[in-house]
C-alpha cells in the first residue's frame, strides 16, 4: 500500500492556456492505478486553468482557497469543502479568486 | 456542471465492521459520474472502518487529523495532504488517532 504527501511530489506547470498554475500527479500509473488518477493542481493569484473541453469527466474537490468553475455561459463560486463534478464534452475552466491559491484535487479516468 | 459543499450532504453511519465512522456520497451515480465515485469519511476518535479486502481499488486523500492505515503485516501513520493508494485484494482499514476525527476522500470505481 502506497502513502505518500503531496509535498512530496513534483509540481509541474500546466502549459497550453493555463496561467500560473501546477499540477502533482499524485497516484496514477506508477503507482498501479487501473481506473482512474489523481492529480492536486495550485492555481495561483489571478491563475486559471485552460478553457476546453474533452470528452472525460471532472471529479475535483476544493482544498483550500476561492476560485470559479467558469463555463460558457455561466460561473460558480467555488470554496472549501466543494465537490465539483464537469461531465465530459462540456467546456469549462478553473480560475482562483481573492488574491491567493486555490488549491484543489481533480480525478480523471485512467485511459486519458 | 454539478457544485455542492460536502457539508450540505448526508452522512450515514458506516456499518459492518466499523467504528464511530460516517460516509458521505459527494459523486456518484446521481450525479452521472461514470467512470468513478468519490466519498467523504469521517473517523471519529478511536474509530475505524472495516478491517476487509475487496477486488476493487481504493484512491485516498487526508483531509484532516491524524491516524494509520493498517495491513495484516504493518501500519502506516496518516496526515493531511497524504495520497493512499490500496491495491484491489490487500486487507486493509483506516482509523483515527490521536483523539481527533480524520476526515478523508475515499475514491472507487462506479462498478463496485
Amino acid at each position: 500500500m502506497y502513502v505518500k504527501n503531496y509535498q512530496d511530489i513534483t509540481a509541474d506547470t500546466v502549459e497550453q492556456g493555463a496561467k500560473n498554475t501546477t499540477i502533482r500527479w499524485l497516484i496514477a500509473e506508477n503507482e498501479g492505478a487501473p481506473n482512474f488518477h489523481m492529480r492536486l493542481f495550485e492555481i495561483g493569484p489571478k491563475g486559471n486553468t485552460p478553457h476546453h473541453a474533452h470528452e472525460w469527466e471532472h471529479e475535483v474537490f476544493i482544498l483550500e482557497g476561492k476560485g470559479n468553475l467558469v463555463g460558457d455561459e455561466s460561473s460558480q463560486p467555488l470554496k472549501p469543502g466543494d465537490a465539483v463534478f464537469v461531465p465530459g464534452g462540456t467546456m469549462h475552466h478553473f480560475e482562483s479568486a481573492g488574491g491567493a491559491t486555490m488549491k484543489m484535487l481533480c480525478l480523471i479516468p485512467s485511459n486519458k
